[in-house]
């Protein structure tokens, strides 16, 4: 196994940058949620490429054709079935896989792992393009979880060096939604235009960025997640290192909290409205033991600079084993971390929908009797 | 499902702290292993408590009993239960769980998951004492990992606010062997020492510290792992969540990635000896598209300062719903981070192991023919 | 999760019979293995209906389309999606479902499980329609366990109370190929006839017959399985039961072995051609301790007479709570056990293709040095 | 993995027949649950040996000794482990495996899979023995159900040629308890009085016997399973398979219903008390499409005879390669399908408990709203 993650709720990634399509199945969607496909394409809006200087010129389409699963606009149940036709598949063959990897992309592991009979064209399975349909998933999920309460959203905390405004203490969904709008998704426009500046800069150098999504997810109950290694933070860093690029991944304080002491560290209790606990700082990201607190859920993913740089760089020849300069053609993103919002955001909410559909810890009585 | 992991060989952990026992079940583990449980003993002993004023006072003996699984000092195939008594195990009820829940425990999660139906007594099952049985996995799963040529090392490569030297490009089993003897595991001895110096500081100001751990695995084989959500990071990560304190995960690089150029970040190939391809930087933690290039790998956990602090701290009653004072009582560590290198070691083994027994990705001819 | 199995490489099954498309998507396949379309086509030939009056007039074509996963005609090691147009969707609503339930079908089931949002248009996600893209899977896998010298292949052991001829001991290759190209796929024509005989006639009556399929394997290693719960037997029975109508499975002399004594049902050991050990015998139908012996595996599934009846039948209605008569119109089999025949070795041949991907049960040295 | 089964449940089984302990590992039990030991006791006595010539005259205390997850009495949320020790643990060693694997067990397949590393003495991982860890685990899954109103009974349904009575169309509660009291567990005790005389003749013939066991579930709700391979038949079929001896598994008519017409396997549906839609028939064992109708669950194991017999047999040596005769001394059942009817039921329990915490196929609004 390899493209799936999701326990009660299976969602299964195919597709290689150059075939025939890309999609995403998911099995275990609950029954009788509409689905509305407006709000997904607006949600996959974001992530697409081709809208300005700030990502690749290539220009996808990208809508979304469902197979399966839903009937009528509703989910019906049964797996659903997404697919994106690769309308620019080419069908020339222009060798399996370069014989000149290229640093820091996935050629000489695919190479090392396959024997060569990996479809490496354009990235193949290890592409970008693949987020596509984690978005369809995820934008799928958000919609699902906004129904119950619960919202999802990101911004890019830290871009070429540039820092954005940190999150509030409690994030409303507004706050998330207006993010959601910007060209690059920042609290602080102000940020969003430094970091933009920044971008253009390297990529005028032939070079690439990377930077920091922080997302954030509110609405969440307490009490979600399993001890140990079926903790919240444990299944959403399973999956967000399969999002290409995420090298590091950190809830609340994270790494900053290795460095505090605990009496700075720990949050203190406090009772809100309604008699509701809750912690008047959030460094544990809303979670304990693995175990959502109630507070926000917050986690940062570390986006590493796109590896396709225009720049001479040194590599080998696979068959001569002799070192090889190598100058990377074509158009690429000089950075990828301001597109990789809305993907760390569809995951997130992937496992979170997935979370809220873990056995009951309590089997109450009635549980069978219940006739449904 | 909570307290295991792994996909080819399954590591379940059981027991709390207060306990009968706690221990761990590994199903799947390959046959005809030896197990050396001198160096087992030798290998827990690192992780043991009680050894000077770095750790809590708590004498633990914690000879693993083997249940099952083992036939005359080897593996035979079945699954390998062992057990650790909980010599101190008190019968007395000091109430399942207190009405004031520690400030940056799961004493509250727990409260909210379970309707207080959880033992907490000392923890219970989230206690830091769970990473015992994880040590003897990861004891069991390193002397297997070494007889193929496979290492895992660690060191405390940050504690209250002291830093260690860094890793060299290709670190040797003699290095790690050397740092796992020290008293604080560091590469500079002199950092040790300013570590403990700061450690025994915020002890006496009745605070605590976190730090980080840095683990690296030598001699793994180029192409391990699966592309997405199988691949090697998804799985270490998903399995050192589950390691009590953890609150951020990276690879390589990791979040210092997000801040370089990719002209920095990316890694250039070379030929070494013998023809083998490497690069000549290890940014990517020896982890390309999850898939691991030959290098060593890398990964870093942040470790949260430990929560239990002698200071007052602000908590609130769970039966009054108001704001309390919560004054802990007992004996706690100044910092887990030291004790938790040898835990990273025994996961990041654990999750190794369980790569090497990965499908192959191709099928060679005659692997039907062969009659094991 | 519901309509996936498979452990090393997963076999999930999507789409409604009534939706736009029905498919499969593989997960784990061995790369670089070569899929011979024609070869695939012809397979799927086996299980389509509307060749003869034993089977519904309805007309598939039934052309699958590789979405992903294959690269010039060769697997590439990412996910395969295969996936059938379904030629007849029809867009108008005839409700999701009737509001009298067909006995012996999902109806009531997906109803009283989804509180009426399936999409049971055709029988929906449960229609023996789902079994074609079993049967794209099934062939992909024969394809590869074929190159290994593993054979897999079926009979119609019984069909409306006429019995076919006994498997030999040690059935050839030739044979289950001879058994693939019958109309009815009997070993003996003479009971082939008589079976299409009594199938006519039930048909002729407005009622329907089930059927016997007896399935073996050829080829296969000793020591594949796992003890326990990961036995041969274990996975191939999860996954039979999901071919819809199967109701019983059994392995080797199965039920009849429960009536036999032991010195009867023990198999005697012998030493074959080249020191190989075999029975003389095979009442355990390949199968020791839910481990292959080496000997041929044998396997039974009981297929149930159609449900679908041109009888009237006695049903409720669901929103009245009163009994109701149902008359069933449309075209339907009268039998489906002999189209369920190849469907029995799809999923056959795809459970051994995912034992053959265990784990090695011992980690012979230098399993890392390989740098593959 | 091999001996685990439970998708929300997981029950892992460990030990060897003659090694230090035999247990059970269950991860995921609802919280808060009580455990009666005494009741648990009562049930393990039913499959107890030693207490009549029927069964081996090897007497075992069996006391299982709960390690964890348990808290005064009740479940506490974390992972229970219960262990047996071996009291007749020796410690000489008499081989690691015969060199004459006796016919019908899993000798031969354990060496051709572990290389002889495997530890076989008294059947080891593959003894009867490990049903007995398997027994704890259905003993605390029935005492879960049945305070929900769910009640899990069998019966010994034909043994040595002799058959009992039918079950009726709903079974009592009362009814399968009072079988359950009997020495041979039958509905007819005349019939239970010739099959303990056909097991005795057997027995002083030096032979074994098999046998069929049905087992019944009642006070499901309808809608339990998932469609396709999820389903409650292939859940179970998945588990039983894991109980030594069993080599065959039918739902409801099973087999039977393969020789039906559908006019008869059809159950057709009526309007019970209070409203609530039944079938007037059961021969679909309470599950259509995989999913519980609300009807008796009815399934049929088949028991082979035990494969351990006191005449001559021939088998091979290993070593030698050339036939052998084997002569089995010591103590061994007659018949193990009597003492295998509350193992049935132990397995059967676990995954009915295991489906009830299937995630729920209609997501309610509120359902994250409701803190716990």
């Amino acid at each position: 196994m390899s493209s799936e993650f999701g326990i009660n709720i299976r969602f299964s990634v195919f597709g290689q940058s150059h075939g025939r399509a890309i999609g995403v199945l998911i099995d275990g969607l609950p029954a009788g949620e509409p689905i509305d496909m407006e709000e997904l394409a607006a949600f996959m809006e974001r992530r697409r490429p081709g809208k300005s200087r700030l990502s690749t010129a290539r220009n996808e389409a990208d809508q979304p054709l469902i197979l399966s699963g839903v009937r009528e606009g509703r989910t019906c149940g049964s797996p659903l079935c997404a697919m994106i036709e690769n309308a620019d598949a080419r069908s020339e063959d222009y060798g399996k896989l370069s014989d000149t990897p290229r640093p820091g992309h996935a050629d000489y592991t695919a190479w090392a792992k396959w024997d060569g009979a990996a479809d490496m064209r354009g990235g193949g399975h290890f592409s970008g393009r693949l987020t596509a349909p984690l978005c369809i998933a995820g934008g799928i999920a958000k919609q699902i979880l906004s129904r119950r309460g619960i919202w999802v959203g990101a911004h890019l905390a830290e871009a070429a060096g540039q820092t954005d405004a940190p999150l509030p203490l409690r994030p409303s969904a507004a706050l998330l939604a207006a993010v959601a709008g910007r060209e690059v998704p920042v609290l602080d426009e102000g940020a969003g235009a430094r970091m933009k500046e920044a971008i253009l800069k390297a990529a005028d150098e032939g070079d690439s960025v990377g930077g920091i999504v922080e997302c954030a997810a509110i609405g969440l109950p307490a009490g979600l997640g399993e001890p140990m290694f079926g903790g919240v933070e444990n299944r959403l860093a399973a999956a967000l290192f399969g999002i290409p690029a995420v090298k590091g991944v950190e809830f609340g304080a994270g790494f900053a909290a290795a460095r505090m002491r605990g009496s700075q560290d720990n949050d203190p209790f406090e009772v809100g409205e309604g008699g509701k606990i809750r912690t008047t700082s959030n460094n544990a990201g809303g979670i304990l033991g693995g175990i959502t607190t109630g507070m926000p859920l917050i986690l940062r993913a570390a986006v590493k600079p796109t590896p396709s740089i225009f720049q001479p760089q040194r590599t080998v020849s696979l068959s001569r084993r002799e070192v090889a300069e190598l100058r990377i053609a074509g158009r690429h993103d000089p950075c990828i971390a301001h597109r990789a919002v809305p993907v760390i955001e569809a995951v997130t909410a992937c496992v979170l929908l997935d979370l809220l559909h873990d056995k009951p810890p309590v089997l109450r009585p009635g549980a069978a009797d219940d006739d449904t």
